[in-house]
């Protein structure tokens, strides 16, 4: 299958399915996270609590752990669902967020990454490089600006570093940034959609790997290009939401028509304005 | 008093009292809960700390105890702040969110119901089905597809069963669905209200719950009328907020406007737009 | 520098320096919290995990504690952020949401403030009242009306209160209502920006306090002038929202219109539409 076929059938299905997706969510953007999930087909629970998770786990289709605002509990939660996610052979999407900026979540991060058949890594590069124990300066929540891919020379760069992750850690990773780079072990890819005002507000990336899990939650197998399907599908919608924009709009707007987007497009809008680069 | 005056008087005195609502709710759908119970007039206080609910209930009028996202923490602040608010007479409403997707969930809304007097239980019938001790089958927080009350015979049903379950649990019951159940265990209602667009959202039915307890907050008597009256301010407000939408909005600009429409009706538009029918 | 000139310069700062703003706050509004520090030109990290702040705070420039929605964790979390803050040196925002409304928030608010070099105190009069000692009857996280600041005269008489506050607890205090009063032991300034409309949402007091962190961030020196800096910046984007609105707008179109503004305004247009009087 083409790379354009596989992306359209990757969002027909997950509007078509409506895979059940368990996120264990900072409280920061988790509303986001669960709207995000609603918008593309899907169907969002959250629960963190150890002795919640099993149960919630087992009826979902994907697992979502994203490490912003952890705490002792949701540690335990991540890793009560991921073993039960594990054996139930469910796909596990897992974000880095703020790893390299304190210990904790790197520390937490690394060993979600090394106990479970995590499915996908989705984080910023600086991220990404902290959990693969590259030398990283993380800054906050945002990437590091030198890490930062912004054009194809880097972005060829970015590609090699990611395949050797994937190699590495046995999974899919998506390193979103100006250019996103999705890659597998053996593959890459550049995807030259989005926009700047997606890093203006809170939540694009969390609301990506919550959407990501509704995408690889049937195409575990492929998570490839449900992982490249989803980055698609969140960059394209923040062009629609951006090209709606009037003066009077700000990053209230532009978050209102995100979501807009989000929940209208389909997968053959995602082929069609899809910017998609072997590299 | 005749339902429509009703109605209106519930929505007027929530209006002009501005009722203090004690929320103890998941941290998916909070700041949707505040705001919802802000725009049709209460004012809402958020906290689930045992050692803070206490005081915070003390000086409320109601409290609303919704159990998604509960953790050990929260369900001793439900019970603790649930002692006051009864030891002190204020209406209690409870929202079983995912009630039979998790014995965690299913136990602690069972626990509640029969160590409170809850006033009112607001869920979908899934999550009353499992409380209620029926076979049921739930699908993460969403409504069996089976459960869906869809036509006038299956409301009957309905009212049927939620005329039992609020004549067993001693409460008024709003199962809220494509038809909306109100029922005590005398009379029931059926509510047409409202748009397949609230299920594309998360935190409909958690917002419904809280702007239910500044409904019955001064009406714990008549808290059939009371719920019947939140029900149709949502129900008109989800049409309003749909009637607005343009080609190229979605589910974001929905939500804004569904927000909008809570914050701008009357009690005279809610009896003109409710759909009411005695069953 | 004149108070214009002082506004323009922070609000400047703020969008070209891009401070990283550390929030330990509550889960109602943080979402909007993160996002109007992203609107102003800040960055924001949310993590309140005793294991994790010191780490996160390490790597901010400020730190804002807000304490809705406290809990023992946060709580302790709190402390320990606040100690390495103020090891480093960095400017601390404190919001006391609801001191008054519950024995332990008061508690709470107190301690942080005798114990921590904070900068500046960011509430409504019966929240500042009640850490005062003075004789306060909150309710719940809306100011007293007695204590509402509504005209000239009782704007005189807060900023007297004020003053006095600043000088006895030796920070900057922004006590905010229909008036804002922003003073330090020496001099005070009454802000008659702003609209109702604020009041009709959930999270204008928590994102002022949060924007603050940016504001006062570099500016710990001349930290009146930064706080007066973030009073006006809220206050003009309320006017500008509810400027945008039409009559079926709501305060869901509120919302995001404040947040279009926060996110575009300038330095300049503060400046212009500042409507501040020394006292």
């Amino acid at each position: 299958m083409s790379t354009s076929a596989s992306i359209s059938a990757c969002a027909q299905s997950v509007r078509e399915t409506c895979p059940l997706v368990h996120c264990i969510t900072n409280y920061v953007t988790v509303e986001g996270c669960a709207n995000a999930v609603l918008a593309v087909g899907g169907s969002p629970i959250m629960s963190d609590e150890p002795a919640d998770v099993e149960d919630i786990t087992s009826i979902c289709d994907a697992l979502v752990l994203n490490i912003g605002t952890l705490n002792a509990r949701s540690i335990e939660g991540m890793k009560v669902a991921g073993a039960r996610a594990a054996s139930l052979g469910h796909a596990i999407v897992l974000d880095p967020v703020g790893a390299g900026a304190s210990a904790l979540r790197t520390k937490t991060a690394c060993e979600l990454l090394d106990t479970l058949p995590v499915t996908l890594v989705r984080g910023n590069m600086s991220e990404v490089k902290a959990i693969a124990g590259a030398a990283a300066a993380t800054q906050g929540v945002d990437v590091n600006p030198e890490d930062a891919v912004t054009d194809m020379d880097a972005a060829r760069r970015a590609a090699a570093f990611a395949r050797d992750f994937a190699a590495k850690a046995g999974c899919v990773v998506a390193i979103t940034g100006p250019i996103d780079i999705v890659a597998d072990a053996n593959r890459a890819f550049a995807v030259s959609n989005g926009t700047p005002l997606q890093g203006r507000i809170t939540g694009s990336g969390c609301m990506l790997s919550a959407i990501s899990g509704a995408y690889v939650a049937r195409f575990a197998e492929e998570a490839l290009e449900a992982a490249l399907a989803a980055v698609v599908h969140m960059g394209v919608a923040g062009q629609r939401a951006e090209a709606r924009m009037t003066e009077a709009d700000g990053t209230g707007t532009f978050r209102t028509y995100l979501m807009d987007a989000l929940s209208l497009l389909s997968g053959a809008d995602l082929v069609r304005f899809a910017r998609i680069e072997e590299l």
